[in-house]
């Protein structure tokens, strides 16, 4: 990536570019690396590492715990123009976990450097604001995460309800908003949302304009099963 | 408790107090209040209020999340000279989750409103620093309950839960029902009975009415640890 599309990466990403002054802006500019991964390849393990923020613009990567039995949970997912915050957890002294984040598809993204993004967030409130907003983002998309896993059937309700209406239609395919769906779950609109797109990043459904194609029927049944 | 006591709790939990200026401190302690609990009355329902941040200066207070069947799974708990975020939770826009607050014991605190805080933080880089530290050590507290309920198995996360009540109140006994602890653990009334039994067959903990008398500490320890 070249400097100018760089340049215009973090303008069009960072919602503290503007509140920048001139010369912190070409320092972040000047300062900001490329880095690619592999799929399969880490990117950040535990606590030790602490390589800095990184801007997402091509791939996928996860962001997972592991026990120490070897299970491990997907907390959620970052995709393009998504920002990574626990690639930078030093900075961030409170945090005391070990989070594991790796490249799930080829990545490659910007690389704002710790020590850069330190000195930034000391000298203007709203870079450090940008930080809680972020942390606060993944902070529930976590919330998210344990509470299907602790409480949940609304994967198996909404998994059953799709084939049942794409059987309906005799097809494949479910054509319905995501509102509807979620009046005839008793649900909300941005809950059925949430899980249709994390059906999506599971590849067993596509999402399109007004409707639902369900892609990996198998692992639908299994879940409706369950 | 009166105004020069606020003062030098603000001066002493807020470790922003020193960034702030003279002036700034005047208006913080000038907007301060106090607020009292009595033993089980809420604190934070949901999204909806969003009163400002609490600095407990004596009580105890549990954070939890429910379930829509009405389970529910505690987070954490605040003690003496804990500050509570997620009452402010509004301010941090990103925050999409619904949380719970409650006094466990009869609880006061010093109430910051959040429009005073907010204030505060779009000024001074150090206010902002401060919210994602807090933010971080929260977050921190809830990977380490979702470790817990994901990872352990249920004798040890009964140990542990019983060790942590224990020296809560400083002694020996939990006293509380089964229904109770189940509830703290979203876990069903007949396990925690279940396993408390076996428990006690083995000799670690003795069953009364109302309660659970520890008498093999080291055991439940090495339990907990494992």
């Amino acid at each position: 990536m070249d400097f100018e599309s760089a340049r215009g990466l973090l303008e069009e990403l960072l919602p503290f570019w503007r509140e920048l002054t001139e010369e912190e802006q070409e320092k972040l500019a000047a300062g900001v690396g490329t880095k690619c991964f592999e799929a399969g390849q880490p990117i950040h393990r535990g606590r030790e590492d602490c390589t800095g923020l990184f801007l997402v613009y091509s791939g996928q990567v996860r962001v997972f715990i592991t026990s120490d039995s070897g299970k491990e949970i997907t907390l959620y997912r970052l995709f393009e123009r998504d920002i990574c915050l626990f690639s930078a957890s030093c900075m961030l002294r409170n945090i005391t976990f070990d989070i594991n984040i790796e490249a799930e598809k080829p990545t490659c993204a910007l690389l704002l450097p710790t020590a850069l993004y330190e000195r930034l967030s000391r000298a203007n409130p709203s870079v450090a604001d940008f930080t809680s907003q972020l942390m606060a983002a993944r902070f529930s998309d976590v919330m998210w995460t344990m509470d299907q896993v602790l409480f949940s059937s609304f994967d198996q309700r909404l998994a059953t309800f799709l084939l049942e209406q794409a059987g309906i239609d005799g097809g494949e395919t479910v054509l319905m908003t995501h509102e509807t769906m979620a009046r005839h779950l008793g649900s909300a609109r941005e809950v059925v949302t949430r899980m249709l797109r994390y059906f999506q990043q599971e590849g067993m459904v596509e999402l399109f304009r007004g409707g639902v194609r369900l892609v990996d029927l198998d692992r639908l049944e299994r879940l409706s099963r369950f």
